[in-house]
């Protein structure tokens, strides 16, 4: 069997999730390739040399340098800091490897359409961890709608919301800053929902969205009187127009009070409607118009092994998957993709497309009218 | 006791419910006026007749014109179409009546400004029914806010979607053609969520907003194969901007499959969040950031006696207030506003802040812009 | 058309209720009866004159006694406490009045039978306050069983949890003694929940309770030192067996902290089952084991016009009705039977049934055994 | 660092879970000890070799006996169907292993007491896989109720209902003779439910139940007109009392058409609530009686790192964990306490006393009376 030998730069929060999801893998799928935790990067030697003791990989370095121009490693897996991504994705690509990176893919849409343009040249696979709609209440999503469940799809209110930030007396962190994450809630959660909409709905060709830094001051540090300021947006939200003829609203913001995981979605069509919340990740609501008069109403799908992807964890419906598992789907596609050679999907070019999206949410907000998707390119390229 | 003499113009869906709340008030309140069901008006004397009997009214017409110049009647109730309320209003007026207007108030806002600067000259009490600000939830989220439970108000998510028209087949009825109805979705719900917002947050500022017809042609009645235009939106949604500095978003359709009493809404402060559905009316979500970390989480707050106006009806918590019970706080408003001589809201002007906000939400599809919601009034006046 | 004059007895808690229904009921439904308000007693003349005031009451008095012999009342309603159901009966229906009882009937099943007895030896009519099930979602779900949706019933959990004391502080009420209430929240409560199980499910024939008094004394009044006993059970919940071979669970209790109106079933068939809470009586939950494996799930069912009794109060779905609104539909179940003599239910029969069922928990749980629920004839004759 | 070689008896349903979470927790924990998966034993040499490829076992067998005396082996874990519990326990106890067992411990109380007592003279470990205690929630509930926010416990309803045999029409498996499963719903779902009590309440005395076959005859094999008798009950529920002087009522189905993952739980104290559902197995409700009266009303605590668990899987609230989460928490507890020699629960003691309760309901369903919980040694050892 192929092996498949992962490069994983970064373990913090995201890249832990990335490693919990390559132990889990082998055991819940039987993979097309050999999974191997081959090397892993981190700031210090000390600090990789721990990571890679607790996350079970075998070597590690301290110089991601190194780890993209290892000869061993297949897949470079970046969990790095969103200014990194595309430095490191390009080194990757340069020395022919196929490329993981968490999203955004880039810290704006150019960016991100080089990495796209770098990865199709070079013909390497890459993926972009846009894990939410790897769970199976989204594919489920996706299922009603590809049969016609729903009919044609007319609306779509989708949003990220969460609260991370909500406290205004929470320290200004690298998430706050242009030159470290690029844009604010719409690049770190809007990112998710754009790629559900597209994922569930289709192509955005057209925005006109509304940007709100809420809090534009915050401390340097925890009980600090220093303020710093903050270089972008809280909140944001935007109307859209998608290829099809739907319509839309997306919703985005770090200061959401009360939004623990508020990626969710109505999709309304000309038969029916779905509801999802990431909040209960393990159920989605189904309405059928067709269903007699007295007997219409929003039923609860509690997933289960008779849903996409499920019965891999679980035999039984309704137990529950959890955030970590969305991540081992995710790797079990890349593995599989690899080492089949097989399409990835959300690969770097839906993670360009997704910037695009963003970036021309950002300039019709600036510009005060609406975009279409596709200025964003003009735009850069002028 | 001061007496106060209804004379109700039209009695279908709604004017039943105005007749209903008419019976009930005098036993739920100890009302300040002695409320009287004088007269009634309907489209032919059999008619109008029969409902006089079936809802309790004294006298009946089948002249609306009569009913408004009667002397025995001090407060003209409009439940007539839409295309309508402008001219029984302005005649009402006239006749030195108060007026009790179903929504929206007129079919523009040009209208609907004419009828508040009419009764503001003529010094008559003016109600607009805009019932669901009435619901104890919705006083109640009032309460939390003005008491500063949530902090400042940074978002509003607003909707009101219902989907009596979402089947296509559904023939076009008057809620369709701007002669009748004016606006579509818009003024038949969205007036709803514009109030509602109004009331919670605050005046809207700058509106932008897209609107769709989704079925473009229907049925010229059940079964036909012929087929008429539909000349109003069956959905918009638009970005708001509040005087206060708060962002947010409303929606309206009548096409939102699932939908059945969808006036909801999710505001977000900097200290905590409210959340509601009206298909849930008797319960309003809270959530309140100061909480412990570790004990953080929306609380379900069930309406009861320790809550605004719910007492008058029911002296244990969680029995429930429905639809009608609504109206009652209306009507009980209205006789206690005219009998005391009290201000009423929300009031003509209020109706035409409402439309103007919708006026301005399809003048900045049009322009696909931002519109300032005092350009409706320029615009007009130009 | 024939008039139906109303006799009201006590004008608290429910008494209010049965007013506002009075009210309602002739501009909601087409009665075939004209329903009139025609005297009110209270314990004191000036509270019964000014409660007919606001009641809207023609006549009133300060002796019950007087209002049961009067020849111009057809129905005496009784809404006094508890204790004085049987005598304020038996006095109205020796004068050959029909008699409309709130629950529960009786202190003691041996004394709702006798009055049972008498109204059949006396052809009058009865009706028995259970108004929940008059609640359109209990009618739905009646029909739902009916028809056969959920196959046969093999299980139903039924609850009526209160909180009313759940505060140890909270001083000793006429609820709390056997004089004036009978049982505890067996009485109050679990009467509603046990008239529900015979109307959805059908006659219990066998029970084995247990019971509790969680507070067993209590301050005399608001702040005292001074504590009295508790008589009666604060909890109760009892296994019990259907005639159909159906088995169950039911809960009674007013220390259910938390619990505002927790009237609530779980009905389960070999096909499907139902779920209802009456804190969302605009709500029934249906699940059918005959959908696709893959879209099975439990359906919220927003009661509306299609459903039965909702139409009278609102044309459209979702929009609500309240407690109030239940207590309507008894008035037309009352109007109408007396008009035009039919049947009416739950009748002073039910009543005795359900006190039956009451009294064998007690018993059972006496005697620490299975009670047959006909074994309280027999041990009371004996 | 020490090893703890894991030697796995069975490779189904859960036995596979229990092999997701030997991969997952090492990387999700900093473990105590070296989790080694050493030796899996399945009913082939073939299905064995494939499991234990799959599933990342070094060695494999298919003979049961060898693994429990291999000299490389710490710990049997036993996946194996019910009946074979007692025997493998007690050999793998003779070779001085450790023991993990899933649940129900044994076939009645009588060998599960054997299998304590056996645990106990051999001083070795044991753990019995009663995992939803594992889950956060379940943890959270703990600690509300340990630091007494919800009071003294007066009430408790807990349920363990599926569907899993609701169709009649499904063939009688294992789960469904004596001799293989032993007890029937009780044994296979209500043992957790039992367990859970125990957890949140304490020890359980005195019981008092009702157990019934549904489906008393279902076809030898799918589609066969054959049938076969169903030897043990497909629904039971019982009243139950705590040494606490709490009371309770306690159900346990596998025909609950609807349910799928039904082990919920209401606790009902002095001063407060808590309320849970598996099928939202990330949210715990809670409800404060102290606050104040206009405030009141369940809290939706989303589990998050602040909670008990958690934050070994996720750095973020709400963001979800699974079912195979549970059971790597409880490989977590395993591993550390035999490395740590601390002690474990739920052990083989826990186990029993588990099974005691049970064989007390099925007693008193048999006598028709109540049963003290101790009545079941006697009544084994009579």
């Amino acid at each position: 069997m192929k092996q498949v030998r992962i490069g994983l730069i970064g373990t913090g929060y995201i890249g832990r999730a990335h490693a919990i999801a390559y132990a889990q893998a082998p055991v819940v799928y039987p993979l097309k390739g050999q999974l191997v935790c081959e090397m892993l990067a981190e700031v210090s030697p000390e600090l990789a040399k721990q990571r890679a003791r607790e996350l079970g990989f075998a070597r590690f370095t301290s110089d991601w340098h190194q780890l993209v121009a290892d000869p061993a490693i297949d897949v470079v897996d970046i969990c790095a800091p969103n200014f990194l991504h595309q430095e490191m994705a390009m080194a990757a690509i340069r020395h022919g490897k196929h490329v993981y990176s968490e999203k955004p893919l880039a810290l704006n849409a150019a960016d991100a359409r080089a990495m796209a343009d770098a990865a199709r040249q070079a013909g390497v696979k890459t993926l972009v961890g846009f894990n939410y709609m790897k769970n199976p209440a989204a594919q489920l999503a996706k299922e009603i709608i590809a049969r016609g469940e729903i009919g044609d799809i007319t609306h779509f209110y989708g949003t990220h919301n969460e609260d991370y930030l909500a406290d205004p007396l929470k320290p200004a962190d690298w998430h706050c800053f242009r030159h470290t994450a690029g844009l604010g809630a719409l690049g770190d959660v809007g990112a998710h929902i754009v790629n559900m909409a597209h994922y569930l709905v289709g192509d955005i060709t057209e925005v006109c969205g509304d940007l709100q830094t809420v809090v534009p001051q915050r401390p340097v540090s925890a009980g600090s009187d220093d303020r710093v300021a903050v270089e972008n947006e809280d909140q944001a939200h935007a109307m859209v127009r998608f290829a099809s003829g739907a319509r839309g609203v997306i919703e985005a913001s770090r200061v959401a009070c009360g939004r623990k995981m508020g990626l969710s979605y109505v999709i309304t069509g000309t038969r029916g409607a779905i509801s999802f919340t990431q909040e209960r990740m393990a159920e989605l609501k189904l309405y059928r118009h067709d269903d007699p008069v007295n007997r219409q109403g929003f039923q609860t799908l509690l997933i289960g092994p008779q849903h996409p992807e499920y019965a891999a964890f679980c035999a039984s419906a309704g137990h529950g998957i959890g955030f970590n598992d969305q991540k081992t789907v995710e790797v079990r596609d890349l593995i599989d993709g690899i080492a089949a050679g097989s399409p990835l999907w959300p690969d770097f070019d839906e993670g360009w497309r997704v910037s695009r999206v963003l970036d021309a949410i950002v300039l019709s907000h600036q510009a005060a009218r609406w975009v279409a998707v596709h200025e964003v390119t003009v735009h850069e390229a002028g």
